[in-house]
């Protein structure tokens, strides 16, 4: 176990300096924090449980959050972070909820591990964060415990992530279209070259494949995580003969229904909607969202969790839950006359 | 949450009654017994934590084992059992090991469900079975969180299971031969037909080809996890051209050793050979080993962390450990006049 002396003995410095600069205090210079931060993490430093103002020992982690809404419980982050805080309230770990923006993020620090150093966090929980984005060079490297939601970094111990399974989730939905007598099943992915965009298009095809279902390559397109892209795809899935749509969202699948509606079809009894997600709203559209459950407080919890065993040591690369299919209304049998 | 008293007034019994086929008593007949385990089962019971012999509380669980040495240090199962006993100390769980051989498997109880229910375990972790095994057809269908290690059930929120990242290990595996100047490189691989084994196969096919190297159809054979079957594969290898052979397991690459030695060649001057696991010998062998680790200890914690996590109802279908490649010296630079 590296100590605050190891630090200081390696760089001819006082232990005090060291644990002001692991302080954050500000009457030393950023670029000798910079060296004792560089140093530690060099040498395997690793951010200890503290006491609290009330005496009690806590660790402190941080939610980093980039492109993902979550302040209401109809969002996609609400129930995920709900999730993570409430298995962290058991273990009396401390949570930050820091919500960054891609103009922003070198105002918290240039450096990631640096940035956790400072704050003395023992490590974090990142969501929304796309695969280009600039802390994603960072993070490939760290050696601070994180892990990531729906995106992966291979070759590095302290980074996991967690996932909902999609291929059976995917599976679930197009086997439940067979059962219904669909044949020409259209998929609306989310945004192209994201890590979670590309596993969901290969399940989709290859689980077609396996059902002895025709992939058609026009009828897999990519929209976007947002509302409006339905429309410039559903027109033509619609003429090509499509008897069912699987979205890889709620918000694309809703936008989905109401472009088919527009266009003087009904959902379901022309075209069948399978939407990804469950968010609270598509229990309530009209007609109310058959649909691909991700288990969100779940995988916060199990986020907490993957967490601490990287804190441990436990070399951790991912944690995958089942996914469910949630039947409401939007899928019905497939009508004769159209196939 | 489901009681004694909701299952007696379900089937019209008395709750002592209940009780006493849950604590197995001798004077309730085996009929009544299983009765009561199908109804508690069907209508969700969970096995709740109990007070010991001095008044703890503590959780029961098992380790059932069929086909899995775990004796000495040098077994594979050894470090699996003891990372997962470490990991239930520290929460307090006990656990019992089972061994299970095909034979005697019936004798244990003729149900899954109703022996742990008898037994009063919340849980079990099961490790070295087969997928043909008679076990994994009722296991399909538990009602108990179950936890499988290097081995797959669909559809079942109670089961999940921990593994290596065998795309990872091969990966690492052939990258680290290719810069050796290996183009020729031959797979030694398992039992056939277990799900690790396939998914092993697919991996090794899909990292040759992305790494832009020739697959041989004739270069990929199933050996078995034990010794003794080199000798059917080894010298077609070595006739074939062949300057590298990865294997399976230790136990494999420790007989292709000993094969290649035999024929009159040298490894690694003439033939790298690569295992898997990083079995304790495998340092003592002659050359050391280089091998594709798997983390035991931490593979046997993560199954009770996973485990817990079913008990509370996460919905984890699996977790699965970064692979790491331990260079030795059974591996060195391809000699030229070989090629």
């Amino acid at each position: 176990m590296v100590t605050l002396k190891d630090i200081a003995g390696r760089l001819g410095i006082a232990t005090s300096t060291v644990s002001k600069c692991l302080n954050n205090a500000d009457d030393i210079s950023d670029e000798t924090k910079q060296l004792v931060y560089d140093t530690a993490l060099e040498m395997g430093y690793k951010i200890k449980r503290r006491k609290n103002n009330i005496g009690m020992s806590e660790r402190r982690v941080c939610i980093l959050i980039d492109n993902m809404e979550y302040e209401n419980h109809d969002q996609f982050g609400f129930d995920l972070i709900l999730g993570f805080k409430t298995s962290a309230t058991t273990r009396n770990w401390q949570v930050d909820i820091i919500p960054i923006n891609l103009n922003a993020s070198y105002t918290l620090a240039n450096n990631y591990d640096s940035f956790m150093l400072q704050n003395q966090y023992s490590g974090a929980f990142l969501i929304g964060f796309s695969m280009h984005n600039d802390y994603f060079t960072q993070i490939r490297k760290t050696k601070i415990p994180t892990v990531l939601f729906d995106n992966h970094i291979n070759d590095n111990m302290k980074v996991g992530y967690v996932a909902t399974d999609c291929y059976d989730g995917i599976h679930h939905a197009i086997e439940h279209l067979k059962e219904l007598g669909h044949k020409k099943i259209a998929f609306l992915n989310g945004t192209k070259s994201t890590m979670i965009s590309e596993e969901r298009l290969k399940a989709f095809i290859q689980i077609m494949d396996e059902l002895n279902l025709t992939v058609y390559d026009d009828l897999m397109e990519n929209g976007y995580y947002v509302p409006n892209s339905a429309k410039y795809h559903v027109p033509h899935f619609l003429s090509a003969g499509a008897t069912a749509i699987v979205c890889a969202s709620d918000l694309i699948a809703s936008d989905v229904i109401n472009e088919v509606t527009r266009h003087g079809y009904s959902v379901p009894d022309d075209i069948s909607v399978i939407g990804f997600d469950d968010l609270p709203f598509s229990a309530n559209l009209t007609p109310p969202l058959t649909t691909i459950r991700q288990d969100r407080l779940s995988l916060g919890k199990s986020a907490l969790m993957l967490l601490d065993g990287l804190i441990n040591d436990l070399p951790i690369s991912r944690m995958i839950l089942h996914a469910k299919l949630v039947e409401r209304n939007s899928t019905a049998h497939v009508k004769t006359k159209l196939i």
